[in-house]
């Protein structure tokens, strides 16, 4: 697969980036890539998670960043490999004040993609392998305290008599993720969760949800999961393994805590994070303060008329209780995305009447061809084998620009649509709306576009197309009546319960309630790439919004996104805030506008 | 470092193997033996853990189980490499219900030492990697349980109306890393344990406890440490490790149960073991039943006339609280083992006024020295970072045979004594009675042999030589009077408290308690290698009494030793009870006789 080393390239290293950005050689630099280029940055020189999409951009942000950075010692690891013309080649270079790694695609010698990531500050390295602690301290000390003396003292302070630097609200995936991440790096951290027990926010969920990313994709940092963990974890599984893992990794996490307020304080340059712990009220005063909510918001319920008559039983599906609750009833759920899909199927399952209400198109992956067509190149056990473990994927992943992502995944889903013909042929004759995006750029870019409009399907699709889940579709609920629903095409169904799978507003309402509408209006809206497609409206703005890295409000973050997310980017995220709480230097290049405010 | 390879190696594979063993040609296969060697077998062959040692001893156990074994598929695992004229080479192979996996050392083209390991039974592999479970059950199923249900479920039945195949008496690490095995295994298994909590049985012990071995040798069976873990754990975090551990392996533990009573009921082929959990009466019908309370027994408590009039506190070390109950008073240590060692310095470090009482000679070995001239090779960072982890370790650790074991290291302690030769004179200054083993073996071969003897230095010696720690040496206790104790030599001692730092007596004691001494006679003594040194009485045994392989009391086993042990040796153990619950005829070869009752 090796064929001549293109110039910017040489056995050992990257002559060409090393002399260049050496030489503070503008010219020389900006030439080494195509007309068609994109330099993404995870921290690394930007302070920043943002995009570089052309020749003229990369100019412009080594103009501003590159004295300053000072990048050094570009070195390959491991040997560059060729295919289809395309040479790729893993390196690792050096700045001012941190070690990197990065991933570069060259086509005809010119870089096509170039991915930079901060691995550690320079000092502040993670006490890892050599440089892990001794834990017995050899020799002796007077009055030395043991490992559980220290950990029971910092539990009776923290948050008490010793302020945390970084508080973080929601201790979810995201937060525990960012809490060990910080742990590590030595950051007083308090993560606080309104639910009593980490993983709760899992175990709570509908009795039959499993994950719907395989479990390759799905490790935490520091602590993959054993070998033998099923692809699919359950719910309580999860839960289970969130807990042990808070645990393990001793981050400072308190449950049944809600936080009820925050606001900066400009003479302290701290925050008052009011929370209500176990009943009582404390206040918390952190540099930093980290929303890992969920980047949805609260839950969506939609004003129906006649909806406070219902003489059944009526619930957001993110307080359905599974089926066992719904024996003997007629059920109609509302929704036709993930989670209304799998309601369906386990009260099916169940022997329980159920219906689903399908308001618009909707797009469907089954699970087998979405693992073996999208993921299973990086996510899989045949990655693993072929020696692409979840670190390395991560990496490869984050190397393919926002701009251009959608062109590689549009021939998926045409091979998707092939693959699954009879299925989706099915699913049209019962007459369920399917769609494969705006752009036929299936379900991952939905996820980043809008976060929603999708079902993985583990089973259920088979269910509606053979009528098991009975389905009304291209309707919606007009009004409920006491014991039925009418739908817009005039058709009464009788409904005993009534479950709303119509998703989650934006997260900018729970800012809105915590610090204040003018402050979510400022950091404005989270998640999205501005990619002009329904629910994501344009300016394109190159990277998800407002996402682990610094927002418009100082001091202010947003952790979260899915186990993968949660885990790479808790990185970037932390490696900014150990950054700020050291004193170093951090200057944002490329901060994004706020185009929308929810 | 490759030469040319010897005749029983080609590339790709062992052919001398391959075709001696499979024509059944004796002759052929003795003779790919030096005349100096070891085979020895890890269940593979034997279904037994044993060591043949000699030409005549390879073959009288080919004759007596090449027909059954039917050893084929002899493979290279990488390449084999030659050092200092040993060639070196890693295999597999297959018998006809395993897989296997060896190690092999030729000198002269002749087999050295040949290590033979069962890695699994054919048709009952573990589900991981590829074999892992879904999780999620694709499609829809009625009725389907959640994860969660049926954990509760299975939680709810075994040992009341689901009868456990196997029972494990004993919830520290030697029983986690078996049930652990088990529970891969697809085995029932209970595990019972008195205390409360996994993890207890270290958290219990004295305060300043960190484990002496390092963490590279530490890892129990699948999850390895995470990388940040520290070199020695501290007693809480490895207790609060096995807790997490237990829920995460979804191993059955009862804790706060305590085994009362065991009897074997030959009409119906199972075990009554009669437990009190948490005061109720239980009694558990497995097939099988482990032992795991470690090797030693109870406590050792030495009559001392005058014990009864003592006005101070007298407790064994197992019982020690450490140092804090013990300000402002005068402590009295009998013993000078690592126990010892551990709580005087303990003490001193909190100024309290401690004397040790060194009643015979003590192998001191300190941990730096330790750790870099025997361990380090095999479990320390370099060695991961050499390629050679704790699974290779493993097996390059049980490839040595015991009968030549001390040649290795008394080389080590050679060095040792040279190395650290301030430290040692200053001890014998100060009154310490060194050895370094019956035959200059130092530490490990003490720890085979008799499981005492020494203190793995991490600070306290330093104390004795210097005096901080007072010591008495060469006597004993003769008397103990109210508020003092009389040594042999005559001194009196003043002693508000006094701490038998004296070891433990023979797990034979628990076994005639717990099932009756006549089968406590008839397993006969566990632990140690017969080398007819001290503690240690001969014959020659070839490995250890009684671990992890068929005791003469059938359906009864011990597991148990360090981490290490625990972790490598339950592998075996695990697989020659599946092979029994699932019926495979399990021939043992080679069993031992008994030669001591404990």
């Amino acid at each position: 697969m090796n064929e001549t080393p293109p110039s910017a390239l040489a056995p050992g290293g990257l002559p060409g980036f090393e002399l260049a950005l050496g030489r503070r050689d503008l010219d020389a630099a900006v030439a080494l890539f195509g007309p068609e280029c994109y330099w993404r940055d995870l921290v690394a020189f930007t302070w920043n998670i943002c995009t570089q999409e052309s020749p003229a951009a990369v100019r412009a942000m080594l103009e501003a960043r590159l004295a300053d950075v000072a990048p050094s010692n570009w070195r390959l690891d491991g040997e560059a490999s060729t295919t289809d013309g395309v040479t790729e080649a893993w390196f690792t270079f050096e700045t001012r004040v941190a070690r990197g790694k990065g991933l570069l695609r060259l086509k005809e010698g010119k870089a096509g993609t170039l991915l930079t990531t901060m691995v550690e500050l320079k000092g502040f390295e993670e006490k890892t392998g050599e440089r892990r602690i001794a834990g017995a301290e050899h020799g002796v000390q007077k009055h030395r305290k043991s490992w559980a003396e220290l950990r029971a003292q910092e539990r009776a302070t923290l948050g008490h008599t010793v302020q945390p630097d970084v508080v973080v609200i929601g201790g979810g995936q995201g937060g525990i993720a960012l809490g060990a991440r910080l742990r590590r790096l030595g950051v007083p951290t308090l993560v606080v969760e309104k639910n009593a027990r980490p993983g709760d926010s899992w175990r709570k969920r509908y009795k039959s949800l499993c994950l719907h990313d395989p479990v390759w994709y799905d490790h935490l940092p520091y602590l993959p999961f054993p070998d033998d963990w099923p692809v699919f974890s359950p719910k309580d599984k999860i839960g289970d393994w969130l807990e042990a893992y808070v645990e393990i990794m001793e981050i400072n996490y308190w449950g049944s805590t809600l936080a009820k307020n925050c606001r900066w304080d400009e003479a302290a340059q701290r925050w008052d994070v009011t929370v209500e712990r176990d009943g009582k009220t404390v206040v918390l005063r952190p540099k930093e303060l980290v929303i890992a909510l969920g980047v949805s918001g609260y839950a969506n319920v939609p004003k129906i008329p006649g909806a406070e008559a219902f003489l059944g039983d009526q619930h957001h599906s993110s307080r359905h209780p599974g089926p066992d609750a719904c024996k003997g009833k007629k059920v109609v759920v509302l929704g036709s995305n993930n989670s209304a899909h799998d309601i369906c199927a386990a009260l099916w399952e169940n022997d329980v009447d159920v219906t689903m209400v399908q308001r618009s198109s909707t797009h469907i992956a089954p699970s087998k061809a979405l693992m073996e067509l999208a993921l299973g190149g990086l996510y899989s056990e045949q990655a693993v084998k072929s020696g692409i473990d979840h670190h390395k994927a991560d990496l490869i992943f984050a190397s393919v620009p926002y701009k251009i992502m959608h062109t590689f995944h549009i021939p998926v889903y045409e091979e998707m649509k092939r693959r699954e013909a009879d299925l989706y042929g099915r699913l049209e004759g019962a007459g369920f709306l399917l769609d494969f995006g705006a752009d036929g750029s299936g379900l991952f870019m939905k996820y980043l576009r809008r976060g929603s409009g999708y079902y993985i399907d583990v089973g259920a699709s088979e269910l509606v197309a053979n009528g098991s889940i009975k389905l009304k579709s291209g309707v919606n609920i007009e009004r409920i009546n006491p014991r039925s629903v009418t739908l817009t095409d005039g058709t009464e169904l009788p409904a005993d319960v009534l479950v709303y799978a119509t998703g989650y507003g934006s997260m900018n309402r729970w800012l809105a309630d915590l610090i204040s509408p003018e402050v979510a209006d400022r950091l404005g809206k989270v998640w999205g790439l501005g990619s002009d497609t329904p629910k994501d409206p344009g300016p394109w703005e190159g990277e998800l919004r407002n996402m682990w890295k610094p927002t418009r409000v100082p001091h202010l973050w947003v952790q979260g996104g899915n186990l993968h997310q949660s885990r790479h980017y808790s990185q970037f995220l932390s490696l900014q805030l150990k950054a700020r709480l050291e004193g170093l230097p951090t200057p944002v290049y490329g901060q994004a506008e706020v185009h929308h405010t929810a």
